[in-house]
């Protein structure tokens, strides 16, 4: 079932929600008379597109259709989700929930970008305090899982619990706060980090450049898999937090930071910060910026997803609901045994998918297969295992970044020790490799080959003879260099 | 020539140091009188050969020798570094370094891990004030490259330069800071957040897991890649770093922070810290966190690498300097073309190398290869490569994460348009597998085969004719499932 969620305000934060929902399925109305407004959403759909689907192994929904209205009621109507991200101004924001609340179903979440303001602030004079919450996310929207969820009084537990829900199925991590504070947690944090940069950069201590070396070669690499506590814990050692909390203790006295008042922002030091931001970043356009940050962090979510590790784990969980469909084994056709995106951590130095990652797909494609087979994590953890034994890749055709591969699978051999496959990676109607694979099941005690389960053994005898009866492959059989 | 690091002070850090000089080839002499300090060195020690190795496609020069010195005058003796870790007591480090200073070499370079003490507090009353230096390294110090670097007037130049390329060579980041502030800059940062941290938990706004979510789902993984102010330049657009800042200017005078004061670190808080720490991370022992978080660190910073990008450029930089030495492509014997530690990155569910990484090693060995024979990025960057066409790998041994492999090639066929490449990876003794590949030279614009570049059809040629007279591997020309 499509649902509908309208995004008011298309400013960079808008436009990241926009691109969210829609990759996510959703059909998405976007209100933002700013004439560039389409302009920005494009660029993040574009974005979006590039990057989201890139974390996943497994395919996600068809895309939502995105549209712009032209007017807030006939965004807002029928949504399941209004989602408004303008400037940081009470008044404004009061005024745009009244125009809302007029046109929207009251079942409708309506949820504000805001890094500011407190639910209660933003209630205040509406028509339904109680439907208007914060879900306040990081830029960029599409990639960064983090949504602080903040209710007020007024807040009916099941409206956020309804919101939780709808954040998890576009796979991001809802933090449901309990207190209402200016700023909520992170923003708190960021500020109190921004304030302190600016003293050092106001009084010549560093440069910009420095400041973000001493971050992202530091303590930024710890922070991306384990936060503040958990990482002093570890320095605290075996003692144990409290010990490291009574031996932190007295430096938090010193007088280190400059926070104790607020810098003047003023032009001086807007054009110092400016003049050292372009000799740091400046051969480098937005766009740029925006594409290698995009990358980067494609790149570290996948690993962590690998590792099961802070954002890695809510990928990990997501990614669970996007599995394909078991299939029958009896059906005399090869089935698709892998679907998804090429990310652009699979790229060479030739500009296409490396040849390594062709062996990967067909790896996590025989996985899938045996996993429907039965080759469950209880199964391995039962000591049952395969482990393959030679492999034979024909490339008939590059594969690029970005684009969708699907495997299809044919069993040659299966049901006892031996287990021989064939298989096929498409993208579209283009052939673009073979990969013929011998394997052995094994007992992982021993590391040697034995007969598999029952259960396992009968699926792959059962799909061994579904597929006897299809035309044989062209290719298999053969040795490198070897002409059909 | 192996040189020698003095490590004074066998805490995490000292012992951090001492993994990292110890890995990289330096000899170390490590003087700590407490009980403990072997145990921590030799589990610093065991850590860093579970990760340090593990984010390079080199092999590390040999690792140096480390022993525990009776008396600190034998520690320093001939020392080239002599880094003190000591509790963060100024008394204590100025009885220290005098007695330094009366037994080590003029010229060597001593160092202070300290975090919050400046140079010239440091080097007050010292028999040679211009030979100490702070060096401020972050945990863990094997693993993350950030080293602040602080001198005084006092401190020559030279020195400086000298330290710089002694912290490159180990294949840290030194960060050379030129004014002399309490706490250099990183530890400013954290202090700050630290201290609002504090505050978020004692008014119970949020506790120690939902403040460490908010960190690593959501800014914390945009600062491993890169930092605050890039971040943010990111966020202003196409208007720039002026335009952010003065947009976001008005909201730095929000009330946002509790940083005026410093919250009391009194009993209960400490109390409170510790049982929230205990309910979020108390099911893994410190060593067991240690080890998720070293495995996610490498994980994280391998993809950096491949991306050129913060702390991952570090990496590209140091490894250029471990590349293998160029074989003479007239000798008779199969040249060693890949020789490397199987990084945690690589393992699979069977708990080993997983079999698309035989296909990586193969893949990155045949382009070592192929990079003496003349294909250089310059090359490919004006149009000539090879792209794979048919690869066989035989799996006949097991290859466990830590192991040393090394991949020999021989060249069956070359010079031509056509390239036929036997390669077999080994780890000691043990032939665990070969891979026979077919590849063809390409002209990148046109995407098909054509000619190589007469320097390298000759190289190849040349290493084909030697190779000629070896004995023919047993394997080639097989195929799937076929017998010997």
């Amino acid at each position: 079932m499509t649902r509908k969620a309208a995004i008011l305000g298309a400013g960079v934060i808008g436009a990241g929600w926009a691109a969210r929902f829609a990759l996510m399925g959703w059909d998405v109305a976007v209100f933002d008379p700013s004439p560039t407004a389409k302009a920005t959403v494009e660029a993040a759909l574009d974005r979006a597109r590039a990057s989201l689907p890139a974390l996943y192994d497994s395919p996600l929904p068809p895309e939502g259709r995105v549209t712009h209205a032209a007017d807030l009621a006939g965004a807002v109507r029928d949504a399941a989700w209004i989602q408004e991200s303008v400037p940081e101004r009470l008044d404004l924001k009061h005024t745009l929930f009244q125009e809302v609340q007029a046109h929207c179903s009251p079942g409708a979440i309506l949820a504000s970008s805001t890094s500011g303001f407190t639910p209660t602030e933003l209630q205040a004079g509406a028509q339904r305090p109680g439907q208007i919450i914060v879900a306040h996310p990081f830029n960029p929207v599409y990639l960064l899982p983090l949504v602080e969820l903040v209710g007020s009084g007024e807040t009916p537990r099941d409206l956020l619990a309804k919101a939780e829900q709808v954040l998890d199925s576009l796979g991001m991590a809802p933090l449901t706060i309990e207190a209402e504070v200016p700023a909520h947690i992170a923003d708190r944090l960021l500020e109190a980090v921004w304030r302190e940069a600016l003293w050092l950069v106001k009084d010549g201590v560093a440069t910009t450049g420095q400041i973000d070396d001493a971050i992202r070669l530091g303590f930024g690499l710890r922070w991306a898999q384990m936060g503040l506590f958990e990482t002093y814990r570890i320095a605290g050692g075996d003692g144990g937090m409290a010990h490291f909390l009574r031996q932190f203790g007295p430096a938090l006295k010193w007088p280190w930071t400059r926070l104790m008042d607020v810098p003047e922002l003023d032009e001086a030091l807007v054009q110092k910060i400016a003049a050292q931001s372009d000799t740091q970043s400046g051969a480098h356009s937005i766009a740029e910026l925006e594409a290698m940050r995009d990358d980067n962090l494609v790149s570290i979510l996948r690993v962590l997803k690998d590792r099961n590790a802070g954002a890695g784990a809510v990928l990990r969980g997501h990614e669970a609901g996007l599995a394909l469909p078991a299939p029958d084994p009896d059906t005399p056709a090869m089935p698709v045994t892998l679907d998804r995106q090429v990310p652009v951590t699979w790229v060479d130095y030739n500009g296409h998918m490396n040849e390594a990652r062709f062996l990967q797909a067909f790896s996590n494609a025989c996985d899938q297969l045996l996993h429907w087979a039965g080759m469950t994590p209880e199964a391995i953890a039962a000591g049952h295992s395969v482990f393959t034994v030679e492999t034979h890749i024909r490339h008939l055709d590059e594969v690029q970044i970005g684009d969708r591969i699907r495997v299809k699978a044919r069993v040659i051999e299966g049901g006892g020790k031996k287990f021989h496959i064939w298989q096929e990676l498409w993208v579209g109607d283009r052939l673009c490799a073979t990969g013929e694979q011998m394997l052995l099941h094994v007992d992982l005690a021993t590391r040697r080959s034995a007969v598999p389960p029952d259960r396992i053994a009968n699926w792959l005898a059962r799909a061994k003879a579904a597929h006897a009866d299809l035309p044989w492959p062209e290719g298999v059989g053969r040795a490198v260099g070897q002409r059909a």
